[in-house]
């Protein structure tokens, strides 16, 4: 990847080099043919034997997104390889060699959270989720496997799975890998141990005997099978059975120098600070008169549009706007707007659009809790952090609300207005409401809090409740943003990375969050070693002919 | 820290330099005072202000050690300092400036062991830790108060509890601190945020409204509230009124070569192969006949004696083996007499000294767990791979048993034997015992293993079982461990030091967890980037009234 070519992750099936779907009814089969010159932005790298980089991830991200969204008949989705005898090779490792840190970090994450997405649709949307096997899948080939809730494979005596990592490149199966083996496959530890030390990886009986797969089928009635499970686990679905998908038309997303604007969200950098401002309007139409109303709209209902843009505007700056350390969060518009449409949502919540939405927004957020960024809320007349978009708020790393107006601005004080959205519809990757983990301490609040839905809190009382980290008067305002914006960006940003990943996360930990604060961490930690990119190191050597010299020291 | 001088974990009070500890009563003071030209191995660097290195840890380490075992009336435990307006300025910022990766992570691994240690005592020997800040605790200082049940901060104006390791060093508060605000203390995310941002720290009533501290007292009734809410708190402690304490004697050790040897515990040093062999020998005598004869052989006590040799021996490779990246773990001896302790602890669980044992063997199996080496247990004739002593098996990595005997050797087969401890005497770290762990799939296998308690099972039947990773006949033995032995060593410290803490910690974490696995994960990535350690970074400049320069980029 080219460290100057802007990544977008914006792209549609007309534009797909690497995935195709195909369609038997209530199964989709998600088809993995990887073109082998189509490294993105022209990375000089081969992608052979279906391994993958960032721009196959994103259209694999676009391809789940679709499935939900414009194909409510679809109840099973079948991953498959279109390629003879493999399956998916992994991340290439040519490309992880020229990446920079930043750049295998990041791709890395991205690489997690679709596989997020695609448990997501199996849990949530009920469009399950199984990994037909056909070839050899090794290392995030095998991760990408482990993402479905069924996992077949051939046994045609050749096919295994396996993750090769940690001896062939001194690293970790690192995009969910080792803790899905062990937390979610429940691969006892030291088969997990002798599994993940094995290039060659498994197959056959002992693949399903290790619980490394659920089952394993000869390749004469390989197809067959296949389709035969998909249909079978097609109709534990809930999904309805005569509904019309709504289309995901492209984004209206407008990039002009430091600004970049969409019809709900825009950007604005300032360089010189280090700064991005994200702002969120509310909706600037009422709710919808009924449910077809809603269905009508399309992407233009109001909290998908909202959706789509701020998740597309975070992925852009976390790819392209780097050295921007601090995101300030503001919204504008109408809180009374917002709260009806909550309402909507969850009066409709048996709709299944009206779900796939909520559980987008919920996915939208978790992006933000993982975005390694100092996340600042600002809390102005003019705003409406009203339930969904408090969301932002309390996703932040520290809100600051002002007191009162300011002169000259006769806009009312700013107001935050809680909705039954703030008290389950958004769990964080640790289960919890953003709610539930800030008062952890103080779980009675929560109670008060739920007494408050609906009533716009001023900022006084915002603070008082503690749903502010600080309430300032207009007269000290601009000062202590700016002196929190430069202490800020004095920091390390390392630090604040480190920093922020631990206090986001109080309380229980689960195998989403074990993959992004345990796993992730040792693999940048390892990412950094002589042991792998050094001039010696194992990644820089790969596929060069020469063995890597290890430090022997264990650290 | 040097790092050629061998460091030496054994020590008692008429060799502390830096503590010390008073009685009176049912309360003990342990007082901080380091000693400023006391750095380990004469590091040349001065621990002032009661800032601490690892020799400072390695007292505090000794002396909650002995507080249990030797001081049974203690039920609640004091820290304080013995400085005037300074309770403790952390780690020594020389002393980690001077230090490699290595020995930065390992100190930071011992400290948090005795943190956790601390929290130990507190809930399970009800020796009740309580924390008297008298003066400014930062960082670590802060850090080693948060691992007490209490924490009391004077309120003269001055003295501040603070984590200023992210905005003066550019690293985290790494030895548990964000784990524990966020976790233990409950403090809200945002305040943690700024708490962790502010290098003067916060103080007086503010830090009990934001749960960094449980009560405020003035300076002018300070040692009276002190002592009176150490005798409240050691009025709910269970511990006997009229028990006579052990005394923990010096360890018989012999440091010969490549050779450590201690009563019941065997180090070999195999450096070509970056090999360390640990034996631990099972019990020469029977059990004692009564509970006053299990308390006359005071640290001669079979169970006690082998938790505080092999404790040393873990310690010893950590610090002072570093290239020895695998660890074979071995018994010998007779394993009905481990049984027999076994069931003699478990009888005597109502007696304080005993329930010190049992907890003191939890600690040092957890010491095992989070040790980065390869751990491989040889399960072969001779051995006594039973209760107690099959943790060992169940800690390592993989376990290979052998079938049936060696030609030219007439003791019988291996065997492992259950006994009621590894069901719930020796839980790690997640909560879990380590067979819970093991056998997270298939939580039957635990109903059918209870049931074999006191069998001898056989090879066989234990690869059966699922207790051991792979049996191998003699003819095979050799070539195979060596085969698994030149595998190890191929591989990449820095990759199988990740892999096997992620592999290890299966299931649910808890703070514990999350302060080795999570926390220290982002600690070593940030320790290893220049924004820390370059010859730009904070660590590196602080104190030259040099400014460290950034790179701005957020990974």
């Amino acid at each position: 990847m080219a460290a100057l070519t802007a990544i977008d992750y914006q792209t549609d099936p007309s534009r797909y080099r690497h995935w195709r779907v195909e369609y038997d009814g209530d199964v989709a089969y998600l088809i993995m043919d990887v073109d082998q010159a189509g490294a993105l932005n022209g990375g000089e790298y081969e992608l052979k034997l279906n391994s993958y980089d960032l721009g196959v991830d994103i259209e694999l991200n676009d391809a789940v997104q679709r499935l939900r969204f414009e194909h409510p008949e679809v109840r099973a989705v079948v991953i498959k390889s279109g390629k003879d005898n493999v399956f998916c090779a992994g991340a290439n490792i040519r490309m992880l060699g020229k990446s920079t840190h930043q750049q295998k970090v990041n791709f890395c994450k991205f690489t997690n959270e679709t596989r997020l997405a695609i448990e997501d649709a199996s849990e949530n949307s009920k469009q399950i989720y199984i990994c037909a096997i056909n070839g050899n899948a090794a290392g995030g080939g095998y991760e990408l496997a482990l993402a479905a809730d069924h996992i077949m494979l051939v046994d045609d005596r050749r096919s295994a799975v396996a993750l090769p990592e940690t001896p062939l490149l001194a690293v970790l199966p690192g995009t969910g890998g080792l803790t899905r083996v062990t937390d979610k496959r429940k691969v006892r530890r030291d088969r997990a141990d002798v599994f993940c030390s094995i290039e060659e990886g498994i197959r056959g009986a002992k693949a399903v005997d290790w619980r490394l797969v659920d089952e394993v089928v000869p390749n004469s009635k390989w197809k067959d099978a296949v389709a035969a499970r998909a249909h079978e686990i097609a109709a534990r679905s809930d999904r309805p059975q005569d509904a019309k998908g709504i289309k995901l038309t492209p984004l209206a997303r407008k990039i002009d120098g430091d600004r970049v604007s969409y019809p709900h969200v825009g950007i604005e950098i300032e360089r010189a600070r280090g700064l991005a401002a994200i702002t969120v309007r509310g909706p600037a139409q009422s709710v919808p008169a009924s449910l077809a109303a809603a269905h009508a709209l399309g992407d233009a209902f109001w909290p998908l549009a909202v959706a789509r843009e701020l998740e597309d505007a975070i992925l852009h700056l976390r790819s392209n706007e780097r050295e921007m350390g601090v995101v300030l969060l503001r919204t504008e518009g109408n809180a009374q707007g917002v709260l009806e449409h909550d309402d909507f949502l969850a009066q409709a919540s048996g709709d299944w659009l009206m779900r796939e939405i909520r559980h987008y927004l919920k996915r939208v957020f978790k992006r933000l809790d993982v975005t390694a960024k100092s996340l600042i809320a600002l809390i102005e007349p003019g705003s409406c952090f009203a339930g969904t978009l408090a969301e932002l708020a309390f996703a932040a790393d520290r809100s600051l609300m002002l007191v009162g107006t300011r002169e000259g601005d006769n806009r009312k004080p700013a107001a935050i207005a809680l909705s039954a959205a703030n008290f389950g519809a958004y769990p964080m990757g640790n289960g919890l409401t953003r709610l539930q983990t800030r008062f952890l301490g103080e779980p009675k609040a929560l109670e008060t809090l739920k007494g408050k839905i609906g009533q716009a809190i001023d900022a006084e009382e915002a603070a008082e409740l503690g749903l502010v980290t600080v309430a300032y008067e207009d007269f000290d305002w601009d000062e202590e943003l700016r002196m929190l914006l430069e202490e800020r960006a004095s920091f390390s940003p390392d630090a604040m990375t480190g920093m922020e990943a631990n206090l986001r996360f109080a309380g229980p930990e689960t195998m989403e969050t074990k993959i992004f604060g345990r796993l992730t961490a040792w693999q940048n930690w390892i990412f950094q070693r002589p042991n792998a990119i050094g001039e010696q190191g194992a990644l820089k050597l790969y596929g060069s002919g020469v063995s890597p010299t290890f430090n022997k020291e264990r650290v």
